[in-house]
């Protein structure tokens, strides 16, 4: 069993290597729904909408997020009548949103209905959202002071300082059903190459689940999500250096190494090395750049050896 | 001023008739809104929307509702999970819903977000919901008890035998701003040629409407929406003889004689105007079947020339 610590676009890639070294049954993705939003009515979950339309082969493969051969009609008709249209809900990315809203509304939990939408994707491994609770990052931003994640990470395309992060509701929230289990019960805890910010510390910040994986710990495998210093998507190596930490795979052993065991860093850092061993981690190097599904099945292959 | 009462279809042709012979800025629609129903999350008000497109020149000429130029592909994914897709709305329209629900949940009421939209596409006539609280058509249908009327209309294609209407919430609900002031002020009041009993009497159930249209009814003409026996949209002349009323024109006069002065009638039902006038109703008989704007705009002189 394998159980992966996921956010998006990332960790939906190591995933797929992943489901393609091992049977996809014993596969389990806990996903950040620190990112969720309500927009319009709608329940949007994007980190797990990621990780499924990934998995399923459908994500749209020039933006990493969304579906492939999407329309604009509805967004194009809130533009007209002046509504937001800065978060782009393509026509058929609005269908999984509104079953989700819907199937929500009626009483079945996120997890309930992320299996469900997962099953119709043709998936077999398990996805489950790291709680059925509401957990909200929330970013403060200079000048603006505390803003929603989205507002962030979309409204102002993740171009504005960050001087703090929250979770809101992480006191309260409980792990969902099968989360701590899966940790509890894996062979091998993998923290994929997410944002350690915003997509691992909001998973972890569920009550339980941090724990959970320190209790793990010889189990644990990290992937640094900063290659060479910088992120190969997304604000990380910016956000890391705002908020004080250092925008490198020794940063993000620091951040990692009462977590994990094991620190996976790519060639282009092997220099690092002995500077990531130093914080008590064992260090790994190889390719991490999933610029294929075969280099993201041998990245797989080689995580799952570290332990 | 003109101040019609409206619910879908029947009524959008007619304010679009009027539109032509009056200065729209001049007309007042005061639209039913028992018919509106959350759907996926999203508040849905199918007869606002109808007027609204048709009105801008943008309904789908061959459905009567939704709007032109319109594909499914949201639609098509909700069915992809299983999830109920019965109740079609076109990608566009979803942006309609989608902008309403957003503002709604923002706060403004439904009679602004109406005028909104309304203005978004250029409309100088202005549309008021019949009230801005929850008002829910209800429909006893045989073999099924009580079900929501869009369950009746859409979902069993209206073509069950009805036994019973309800207006769920009519006891607490108000007027929306400016609707009595608008049949108050009215040097007209039309009741457009929509259902009697599940377009019009919703909006006669919210308190002081019926009896600010009773206090008018020197002023007030009704279009009958029943020709030679038959609705020309829709279910009403079957709806009529299961709730015990006689499904022709001499049916509707008795169903208005207290509400209106003056009964429209077409050509085809000249013989029963006598029958008509023996309810206490002047009839008027002209072509009311609206099948180009000319026939629209005639209608509408013929209308408001009867007061």
């Amino acid at each position: 069993m394998t159980t992966v610590l996921a956010g998006g676009v990332g960790a939906a890639r190591f995933l797929s290597g992943l489901v393609q070294v091992v049977d996809p049954s014993t596969v389990t993705a806990i996903v950040n729904v620190g990112d969720d939003t309500v927009l319009h009515g709608l329940h949007i979950s994007p980190d797990i909408d990621t990780v499924t339309y990934t998995l399923a082969g459908a994500i749209n493969p020039d933006a990493g997020w969304g579906l492939r051969d999407e329309t604009w009609k509805a967004m194009d008709m809130v533009a007209h009548y002046g509504g937001p249209s800065w978060f782009r809900l393509g026509d058929r990315d609005l269908g999984t949103h509104l079953y989700r809203t819907g199937r929500l509304s009626e009483g079945p939990s996120l997890t309930m209905v992320t299996a469900e939408i997962a099953q119709a994707w043709g998936l077999t491994m398990r996805l489950l959202p790291a709680t059925n609770d509401r957990l909200r990052t929330m970013v403060t931003v200079a000048d603006e002071g505390e803003i929603g994640f989205q507002d962030y990470f979309v409204g102002r395309q993740h171009s504005v300082p960050v001087t703090g992060l929250r979770f809101d509701g992480a006191n309260n929230a409980q792990p969902a059903p099968g989360v701590l289990d899966a940790i509890e019960r894996a062979d091998v805890v993998v923290i994929a190459p997410s944002n350690p910010l915003v997509s691992i510390s909001p998973v972890l910040a569920v009550r339980g689940i941090r724990a959970a994986v320190l209790a793990a710990r010889a189990r644990v495998v990290a992937i640094s999500p900063i290659v060479a210093g910088v992120a190969l998507k997304g604000p990380a190596d910016r956000m890391l250096r705002e908020l004080g930490h250092e925008a490198s795979v020794v940063g993000v052993a620091r951040l990692y190494a009462a977590l994990a065991s094991v620190l996976v860093i790519d060639e282009a850092d092997a220099t690092s090395a002995p500077e990531v061993e130093a914080t008590g981690m064992r260090c790994i190097v190889v390719p991490t750049i999933m610029s294929s599904p075969e280099a993201a099945a041998a990245l797989a292959r080689a995580t799952l050896a570290a332990v």
